[in-house]
């Protein structure tokens, strides 16, 4: 067996995924199991490498064909040292998981963000297979971003390259304060936790909506169903949510000029309603040179670009 | 004469500058001549071999040392293939100047568009001196700005990476056109035509401010001078054109964090008043692990970032 093989890890607070790839981005097979959190970090990085040995027996050829394990995290990372500082949904501070995983599986590992590898899968076998330079957007609970620039990852001084959800793009007298805490970061509007607030806020000081008739806690589909069946406050939600995305591509586009913009996470599964409405913002704030020929597009790998882009960062980081 | 050697050509409007750089971008000599645009564009090019061969003698260990020219231009670029598309203050239309200079001189040439070359030679040898990531602002007549990742300069997909001029950054209702078509972008407030417009415009509405008092065209320098000597309507010019760039740069700092701003051209000799300015709406709008430690720095080489940053090219491109 002389093809080279990368295994990728997504950690998550509930679940570990981990996936084998092949030198060009192609998924044989994953395998999953539970976190186990409550039992500490020792614990979890002990599921790790057995599901890991799970998806490739040690000792066989396809082992010894295993480049390195990439893992991908949720916090405030080390990456030069693989270190963890701090995350929100695991019990990890200050655990240096590159030493430790390389011990317990024999094999060289690296990690990087969640958000950086999800675009990093994306670029490499996604919606950006064959694109050098592209922008990822990951919009869910807050707004993620990773940014691929001649086929590499870019991570910037201090691993804050591609926090796209924080770029402050709304005016000083129309912006609330965001969870990183700055005021007017992308990810105050155009997160579902934005496009959610938005709502809440329009039902409670009593706007005239279908959103009053929900039952339960609103969620950003409610929203996009009922912009999509005229209800006018949601239709402004929704368009100031796409303005200020569409808006911070035009940015991103005379900066780093990518081919290629990439939108993946909960809320992008509204589609072309939302696409066009971002796509039309951008047309009309980028000069020709920087928007002709540039494309807005859903990303494609779903729920597997975390252990895809994880196998990549050996490649690809 | 084994140290490799690079030439850098800086091609005006007016004047053509070259110097000659070692492998660290020490910039050992500088020669100039008239550019003699009027006589059409193989008349310029001709002068431009003419000025490196009397820079660098042919024949001589010196010259068998020169491991290639690069040229900065002002204009539409296909940088690639070494054409001028098209220039503003040049006889040049679809002219491909790196066949023709490698024709005329017997070294690889390279072009490149003049605010990357001076990012670049800023990057290289000047303020950004060992700083593998960095962004340069050019404040003239424009915006113009350059990016430097890994040590590289880059260019993105159609070669319209650092245009930060053109982020499109001033509220729509606050917007004005710039002279690229779009509403609303940078330069339309931060560079010294946007200064000077912002001052005329407040003359002429007959707002209560010194400037009245200046004979002749009112320039950036007058509109700063104003403003150090406590004119509000000057003070307010200012803060504009401070906040949209501190705001910028927030930006840039979450999209490819930056280790160190570096500011130049002529408006940055303002200094201190400027900087601080922009350093303080900078530090108010990014998030801390992408401030902390960034630095926002004057540029160093003055007229011979172009030129150093041309012959830079070989190297850093």
């Amino acid at each position: 067996m002389s093809e080279s093989l990368y295994v990728g890890v997504d950690l998550g607070g509930t679940a570990i995924k981990v996936g084998l790839c092949n030198a060009e981005g192609d998924l044989l097979r994953t395998h999953e199991g539970p976190t186990q959190a409550v039992n500490g970090s020792d614990a979890v990085l002990t599921n790790i490498a057995t599901y890991v040995k799970e998806l490739v027996a040690p000792g066989t050829p396809e082992w010894d064909a295993v480049e390195g394990i990439g893992i991908g995290i949720a916090g405030f990372l080390n990456i030069p040292e693989g270190i963890i500082d701090f995350s929100a949904n695991l019990p990890f501070r200050n655990v240096p998981v590159k030493k430790i995983m390389e011990e317990k599986i024999g094999k060289p590992v690296k990690i990087n963000n969640d958000a950086n590898v999800a675009a990093l899968g994306e670029a490499w076998a996604g919606a950006g297979k064959n694109i050098a330079n592209c922008v990822c957007y990951t919009l869910g609970t807050g707004v993620g971003g990773g940014i691929i620039l001649n086929n590499r990852l870019i991570e910037g001084f201090s691993g804050m390259a591609g926090e796209l959800g924080h770029i402050s793009i709304v005016p000083d007298l129309e912006a609330i304060q965001c969870g990183c805490g700055k005021m007017g970061c992308l990810e105050t509007v155009s997160s579902a936790t934005g496009i959610i607030r938005m709502a809440t806020d329009a039902v409670e000081r009593g706007d005239k909506t279908s959103l009053v008739f929900i039952e339960g806690e609103i969620t950003a589909k409610d929203v996009f169903d009922a912009a999509k069946s005229g209800d006018e406050v949601a239709q402004r939600i929704v368009s100031r949510a796409a303005f200020y995305l569409g808006k911070s591509m035009a940015a991103v586009a005379v900066i780093i000029n990518p081919q290629r913009f990439i939108i993946g996470g909960g809320v992008s599964k509204a589609g072309d309603f939302l696409f066009a409405q971002i796509r039309e913002v951008f047309d009309k704030l980028t000069p020709d040179n920087a928007r002709d020929r540039v494309e807005i597009v859903a990303a494609e790998l779903g729920n597997n670009a975390g252990v895809v882009g994880a196998a990549g960062l050996f490649l690809r980081a």
